[in-house]
């Protein structure tokens, strides 16, 4: 009943990031070892036999031998007689523990003295969300005598959220709007919807980790559009739509994750006109809009500019507010929502009704939500860089003005090595590579700045250190650089 | 941006009942109007051109055109140039009404006189949910301060579950259970980690709607296996097993839904083992299974007899509680439960928190809840039963014993064409063709019994009345009768 990752799957997912002239055992162990660090593996995950996966790598059984047992000496792969081997972390993690998913890494028994920097997400606004809690409740009898369901969202908080989104700047009536359990629940709605298997969707590369595993899970492709050094290619854009005519493009406009980048109003209306064109339904992230720090003015909602309805906004309070509360929504045309909600009966029928109730009142004192979050981050921001600045002086990073991470470029294409390294440390990170579809970004790590200032610090200088022994062990295997922004 | 309907989708959907000497486009009309009156296909579906659709039924282009005219002038499609044709409601639901999914219907704004008995589902338990909705919301801060995702559930409530399931005769722990959004998530959560697109899944004839619907969601085939007129064929089973060998299979032991039929502890404990040797999953939809309203006890739940992790069991308190709290739950071993949270994490990441302490607080009151429930539904059972001994005597139906619903077997093949008819009365059931893959179970309704006696009691005076006109119009034309339990 346990997965077994098949010897071509894994070979994709491996990449060819791993091999280097010599040591190829080594390498390939470390590759694995990434993999199951930073989550693009499950633990658990069975892994094939070595007879099966060296002719998938085109490497020798005895490679794929050494690898496995350098993991298993390393307490990264468990072996059963019978049962075949699967992938573990070395920390203790038995059968009653949770899997190492967002935030749940942090919480595991085995795990307790991780630090763990893969979230990037906030303990919950208090007292706000006590108090918002308490006036739902009492208010949840009113709906106690109707049946409950209510697939597209309940009509009082699908007015909230399209009154937030007029305040905004993209005027929005309540029948564009579908109430989600989240915006990884919409995105796997709007794909389960409209995206084939087989079906070729535009991402940005880089792109959230779980942009990606959804695109695979509704078993379509993602096929990356890079993003320049100062925000989004719109030719590149442009050439990608024209050649392959996709139904979906995927984007995060607003403190991009994990790039932090902004989308310009220019950019905005034309990549909208570009999507309008060529009949394309541009699906906007707007997960962190809402966390601006410092900095410009945002510009107006990347809806705001599109009367015909090619572009389709998914949102959250999971980052705004608390990830405990999971309510997200889709902003779309009328027709196309009651399509989704017709849709999501299959799914899970309808949202719960009480949650719904608590988010009505934290919109009702939204600018305290935001107010309360932004207190919270910007001094934990600030003592991310000036950490960085202290620590790791050749690491270099754009500031952010909102969002909740940092996306910061090292002077080596290490990324991958050095999370496993810092994993040993019980310091975990996201490296560039989880943020892509072909284990690019080598010179790339996400940092968000979460934590409280003192163990961003802390996290920092043990980084640094371990950086300095992974730098320096392995200049002599150094491959060409992998793209980057 | 509308889901066209493919045409052999959609000869498939409509099976062969519909074919009768002669009057081809008006039975061709009818069987139209029965799929979107009661939601086998989505209001607002485009249909395919006469030009398209007529080869894939194997009629003349005509026989299409006359019927497409038909619906237009009872107002069940509609035309625009250039856009095609779409299948609707009659009643005037306009564009900003929600579609008719579960408990919306009844409650759009167009059809606010219709009265529903396509729903099986009740009203909240008040004030038990408000008391346990306060209680909750008191509780919630004690889980401010993590960053609030369980995607495998809160420990707390996994714990009370897995103790419910031990008080109810399946030794039960924590890591056996996952925390869901409902039943329906439930299913799709196991779907989309098990069942490949192409896959064979077996199933009972006839099942519960969105159970078909989540297997076709998942792009999976479902396998029919029929139920005997007085419980599961294991005969039926072992047969289909050893044909298709499939990797899951999908029953309700308990309630079974539209039947009521209960399944034997002899007949657990037979399909249990038959499934463990053939490396099958049951899949074990228990949503009704605590709604005893009199008769025997029950047997143990099926997954008490399965040591072997064969038995896949999926609950709710969508019924036993209240619809508008989604929370359901998987039982299984943990290694596999481990994986499903993993899968979880791609659709939605997690459950919300406060929901997940309402829940806690309602299992603490069970015996409490499940008693408010039957005092609610036995004598709107007995009214439902007294009225079709009066009204309706050439009906015949099993006494439920449990669940929501009655499964009455009509005395001619006349149950789609008696739904349409109910429906231009405002009164909305669904027919025996719904339950099952194929189009068959014509003799058959499904009455559910959660309205108030009074209603009820209208409700079939005018279905009966409905009927006999229906079935007087169609002797004529009666074909051979369908397969039935």
């Amino acid at each position: 009943m346990s997965v077994t990752v098949a010897p071509t799957v894994l070979a994709r997912t491996l990449g060819d990031g791993w091999r280097r002239p010599g040591a190829s055992a080594h390498a390939l162990a470390d590759a694995l070892r990434g993999l199951v660090v930073d989550g693009r593996l499950a633990v658990r995950t069975r892994v094939p036999s070595e007879r099966a996966l060296a002719p998938a790598l085109g490497v020798s059984r005895g490679t794929v031998s050494r690898a496995y047992d350098r993991l298993r000496a390393d307490g990264y792969l468990v072996s059963a007689r019978g049962a075949g081997s699967w992938l573990t972390l070395p920390d203790g993690a038995g059968p009653g523990d949770p899997p190492p998913v967002p935030g749940a890494a942090g919480a595991a028994a085995g795990r307790a003295r991780a630090v763990d920097l893969t979230v990037a997400a906030l303990p919950a606004p208090e007292p706000l969300l006590a108090e918002c809690a308490a006036r739902a409740a009492a208010g949840l009898s009113r709906y106690a005598a109707t049946l409950g369901y209510a697939p597209a969202g309940l009509a009082v908080l699908r007015e909230a959220i399209a009154a937030r989104f007029s305040e905004r700047g993209a005027p929005t009536t309540a029948d564009q709007i579908l109430v989600t359990s989240g915006a990884q629940h919409a995105l796997h709605l709007v794909l389960s919807l409209l995206a084939a298997p087989g079906e070729r969707v535009l991402v940005d590369a880089p792109t959230y980790p779980r942009t990606l595993s959804a695109v695979r899970a509704a078993r379509a492709r993602a096929v990356a559009v890079p993003l320049g050094a100062s925000g989004w290619d719109l030719d590149a854009w442009d050439a990608a739509i024209r050649a392959i005519g996709p139904r979906l493009g995927l984007t995060i406009p607003d403190f991009h994750n994990p790039t932090g980048l902004t989308m310009s109003a220019g950019d905005r209306a034309a990549l909208a006109a570009s999507a309008a064109r060529a009949g394309m339904l541009l699906v906007a992230d707007e997960t962190l809009a809402e966390l601006r720090l410092d900095g410009p003015a945002m510009p107006p909602p990347l809806a705001a500019g599109d009367p015909g309805g090619a572009v389709v906004t998914i949102g959250s309070m999971s980052k705004s507010a608390w990830g405990g509360l999971r309510i997200g929504w889709i902003r779309a045309a009328p027709r196309l929502i009651r399509e989704l909600s017709a849709a999501r009966a299959d799914l899970d029928l309808a949202g719960p009704v009480l949650e719904q109730l608590v988010a009505v009142e934290l919109l009702a004192r939204w600018d305290e939500v935001l107010a309360s979050r932004r207190s919270l981050l910007r001094p934990r921001r600030d003592a991310l860089l000036a950490a960085l600045a202290e620590h790791a002086p050749a690491w270099t990073c754009r500031r952010p003005r909102g969002g909740l991470s940092a996306w910061v470029r090292l002077p080596a294409p290490v990324a991958t090595r050095l999370s496993s390294a810092a994993a040993r440390e019980d310091l975990l990170i996201t490296p560039g590579p989880s943020f892509s579809v072909d284990g690019t970004f080598e010179h790339h790590v996400r940092l968000p700045f979460t934590l409280p200032p003192a163990e961003l610090t802390n996290a920092v200088r043990t980084l640094a250190e371990t950086a300095g022994l992974v730098g320096s062990a392995t200049t002599m295997e150094q491959s060409p650089a992998p793209a980057a922004i």
